[in-house]
């Protein structure tokens, strides 16, 4: 039996000696490398915490003491140590979660993957713990360097510092990168040293020019003072917490595991809020992730476990791909159009405008709200600024979006990645909340396109607009084949016309991704007799009011769309044939208004009757019953129509 | 004439004297005293501003140069010297904004009111300026200590530290309070010296100990951390700032307009980033504010300008009031409850309950998010979080409110005043939002008293919720009185029955602060013959089933809030109708959803056709033409009822 197959939970780690604990480090390292080959996932941030979370398993007594994994796609080691050894069915339907789980484990606090928010709950849990008089609960949150760019985590250190009886213990695993390297004022200078001088070597430096045994508190921050310029560069972060009055211990090299033992005892043992700073590298001890320079395998599909090199298939361009090069066209012709990403310059697909215009790309880090607000400043400076961010992380900045620019009327364009269902990375991932929450916003105009030549033609449409924001969204995956109009309606695109034989006439419309779906739905409605057009609105706000018309023509409204039902288009266009007293009856589909569990988008599309054939069979009974229970129809037997 | 008068626009400011510069300050004193006196208005900040202000318009060349208000309420000044001299009608109609406004004056930039913004605008607009070649202007954004506890600043200052060939000037406006004073891990050491040594001998201390030609860069550092422990501490925000790589100069005497003006030209001479600190003290020059230890009148009505003392009439018991009172009651029930605000313990109503339960109330800074995130902590750890905040700013914290409380399905309670139409602080200040983007979220459950009773009895049933958020929501104002109900349908009450004599029948949903205006509405339509049934949902989220079959019974659904119309309880009434395909035709009534320009409440209601009269009139002709247009009455001529 393998050490790590010993493990049963975290008791079972206490007792292992010093070689025992070097073997399962190894061990734990092919099992990721392993595992996640065949389910893909996030491997670099665990790599790289492996010695960590050995550490705190053994110096903290969970659940009774609460370990809090900042971004939780850091957690698979935890979920090693907590009796989850079967990663077979990783973020699949039955297996385990790509993120912690309340579900899975009495172990596991945070589900959610947004990052900045544990030192917030550890700030919360040390207060209620404090008030409760449960005085020998410890807290720890563990967070990446990255995520100490988001503004959260500043708000939560003022905090945290300032209850001096409140134990919160704060790691910082600091590997330089988020995705791809961390930004900023800080942490430029840890990436410069490390891009001149090599990583190795600092490190090497840190262990000659500090003892084994942490320095601490204010002893350490002077003399950590008085060395030479390299280190102290590194260790900078230090020089902030302690300006906010509490204790430092570090930097400890995160891969020795008996150093960061030694780390995290004595943090424990201040009873006070404490820095524990541990160096780490993403993708550690496995070489095709240390090497791979665009984000050291940060997360992604299946891959050969020899190469590091993706397996998956061919699969077609994906719409992040079709957004990245209609976006170095324009960048040509348009040299007010700026980028802005937040700590995702790759995964939203900006790396060629990046390359193209390197002085027009802006990564402000892990900071969505600056990301939106800055770009309010960029437009008032008369530049047009695309903000590319995942749509589920747009939910962090709908304050900016709302005041900051629609309310000063900015004409900032916000492209949203992964919108709908993307399944796999569970709730939290779902691009589910944007239709809904941006319908909200004054002057806001909101493309989705259906396919890749809707994507670049909308996205030109949105930098064209010059009097307020717009926002073009669509899904994760690849683009589908272009779905060609067969007629235009003021901005509306007719994707098919079936003219029915039983009198029922169903007006479908599609947002977006949906397009493909509608027209076979409209294909299963015309061979039961039931005639129907199926509209793409194109810009879902304001909707077209042509529309109207449209409504008028037919005998019920039936909108589909890849959005939580709740405030977004399907309550649009009820609500603009309300306003306009057309009373015919409307049907709307979408995301039921819950958390998802993960699992592939199509076996989700699938639960939720997303199908085509889900949504024929329910559009073909609600046109049934709405003859019947039709007053017409009740004193007038004979059909309407 | 006055200086004062002399001065059309910033130019006429440099050609002032030194002796007629400290005449116009005192001249800007007495006329803030005495209009601000008349009309209501933000006195202490506006007072604290006036040397700096004076020195920001000598040596920046605004509107070409950028200055930038953080948190708007404290450009009075600038208004002043921007050519607006007529303050006869701030905050009213046709008058002043209370805030900058870019309609008002080509000075103005931001005119949102939501703290911690500026650093991010200005990061854009220098960004912007260096793309565009346009190195000669300068972006200033003027920031009060109070808002750098905000999480955006320190993302804007962790991007503009990075951008060292951008020169942005961050002055920070030091007066050691936002409404109260100004917690935190760094502001607790400024705060501790105030209260215990008086601001006066900081005052004093500075002046000995710092030279009048401010000190810079590395130097003052390594300088300023050898002077004593009092010192330091005052001084500690440069240590961050130094941290991050940015120039700092300071502290600055902020009511020594020499000093001040000598400041911001070196400042701007660096043509890098740099922080420029000043020492203030709200409400200074005038008595009452500056002893006014509450808030040193922050914002208020009118009021006595010999004494400070409100002039405002009795005009009842404030919302505020009444939900401050009942959770002192609840508190001493319920030992786990506590409360949370965001730096603003007295405007929204749990100073009492700080009172008596002093170690059960915390207050995190401008910092919703934290707010938020933190309360999800205190929930797991057990006990039950009251986060009272302006409705407006929860939208800080909505992926907070989603993610962090709702996916870990944690019992907090949001308590929300300000909702709806608040008016005279302008667009930003509306509460308009927050029943559109919490109907959104899964699992959150929202509540809508329509008078005091109902306040205090819907609270209870909140923090009585073990399983999930709940939400409460109120206006500003006072009471009205309160309103029996005369039936309970399910958790509705039944508020008035009019039976009608022309066979229409009208189901009034009326949210919250809307409900007396709803039963008027139906003594008019009673008037006309119309028959209908007024309901107060009191639960707006989820909503009774049994609304259902309510709406069965009637021929029109008609549905009145005081929230923007978009996505919010009309549009949520209209859905559970249309998945139950009750197709009665339903129509909505709300707040356009549109940015409302300042007013007082009334008008705006008057504006948007939300008082008893026009409601009245819409719903008449609404079931007029329903009739006309009625399918079944064009089929068969006699009405159907």
């Amino acid at each position: 039996m393998s050490v790590l197959e010993s493990i049963s939970g975290p008791g079972d780690l206490r007792r292992l000696d010093s070689g025992e604990l070097t073997r399962l480090a190894v061990e734990i390292r092919d099992f990721l490398v392993e595992a996640v080959s065949k389910t893909g996932g996030h491997l670099g941030p665990n790599l790289g915490a492996v010695e960590l979370t050995i550490a705190l398993h053994r110096v903290f007594d969970s659940p009774r003491d609460k370990i809090l994994f900042d971004t939780g796609h850091q957690a698979y080691v935890h979920k090693l140590l907590t009796g989850r050894q079967d990663f077979s069915l990783l973020r699949r339907r039955g297996g385990l979660s790509g993120y912690p789980s309340q579900a899975e484990s009495e172990h596991d606090v945070i589900e959610n993957s947004h990052a900045s928010t544990a030192l917030s709950y550890a700030d919360g849990l040390a207060k209620a713990f404090a008030l409760r008089g449960e005085h020998d609960r410890a807290v720890v949150a563990v967070v990446g360097d990255g995520a100490l760019t988001g503004g959260m985590c500043w708000e939560a250190l003022n905090n945290i510092a300032a209850g001096a009886d409140r134990p919160v213990i704060i790691v910082v695993n600091d590997n330089g990168r988020s995705y791809s390297p961390t930004i900023g004022g800080l942490a430029s200078h840890l990436a410069d040293l490390r891009i001149t001088r090599g990583y190795e070597r600092a490190l090497d430096m840190i262990k000659k020019t500090v003892p084994r045994a942490p320095v601490v508190g204010p002893v350490a921050y002077e003399a950590l003072h008085g060395v030479k310029k390299g280190l102290k560069d590194v260790l900078q972060p230090q020089a902030m917490f302690e300006d906010l009055g509490m204790k430092y211990v570090g930097p400890i090299d995160g891969h020795d595991t008996e150093a960061v033992e030694h780390a995290l005892r004595r943090a424990r043992g201040f009873g006070a809020p404490v820095i524990v700073h541990c160096i780490t590298r993403k993708g550690y001890g496995y070489a095709p992730a240390e090497n791979n320079e665009e984000d050291c395998m940060h997360g992604g599909g299946a891959f050969d476990p020899a190469t590091g090199k993706s397996v998956a298939k061919g699969g077609g361009v994906s719409w992040t791909k079709v957004f990245g090069q209609e976006m170095v066209q324009i960048g040509a012709e348009r040299p007010d159009v700026v980028g802005i990403t937040a700590a995702m310059l790759h995964p939203v697909g900006l790396a060629p405008f990046a390359e193209a215009y390197p002085d027009r790309i802006f990564d402000v880090g892990i900071a969505e709200q600056h990301a939106v607000t800055s770009a309010a400043g960029l437009a008032m400076g008369g530049l047009h600024p695309v903000v590319a961010v995942y749509a589920t992380f747009l939910n962090r900045a709908f304050d900016q979006v709302l005041m900051d620019v629609a309310l000063h009327r900015q004409a900032v364009t916000f492209v949203l990645d992964r919108a709908g269902v993307t399944g796999d990375d569970g709730a939290s991932h779902n691009g589910m909340w944007d239709l809904s929450i941006l319908q909200v916003v004054p002057g806001m105009r909101i493309a989705v396109p259906r396919d890749g030549a809707r994507l670049r033609e909308l996205l030109r449409e949105c930098v064209a607009t010059g009097d307020g924001p717009t926002a073009l969204r669509f899904p994760k995956g690849s683009v589908v084949a272009d779905i060609e109009a067969i007629d235009r309606i003021g901005s509306m695109d007719v994707l098919a016309r079936h003219p029915g034989s039983n009198g029922a006439r169903v007006l479908l419309v599609a947002a977006g991704s949906m397009a493909a779906t509608a027209v076979e739905v409209a294909e299963r409605l015309a061979a039961q007799g039931i005639g129907s057009t199926v509209l793409d609105p194109r810009w879902v706000k304001p909707l077209d009011p042509a529309l109207l018309e449209e409504a008028r023509r037919h005998t019920m409204v039936a909108v589909v769309e890849d959005n939580g039902r709740v405030g977004a288009v399907g309550d649009a266009v009820a609500r603009l044939l309300r306003d306009s007293e057309v009373d015919v009856p409307v049907r709307t589909f979408g995301i039921p208004q819950e958390f998802l569990d993960h699992a592939a988008r199509a076996e989700i599309l699938a639960d939720i009757g997303l199908t085509p054939q889900d949504l024929a069979r329910d559009i073909i009974e609600a046109v049934a019953r709405a003859g019947e229970h039709d007053p017409a129809a009740e004193t007038a037997p004979a059909p309407r129509d």
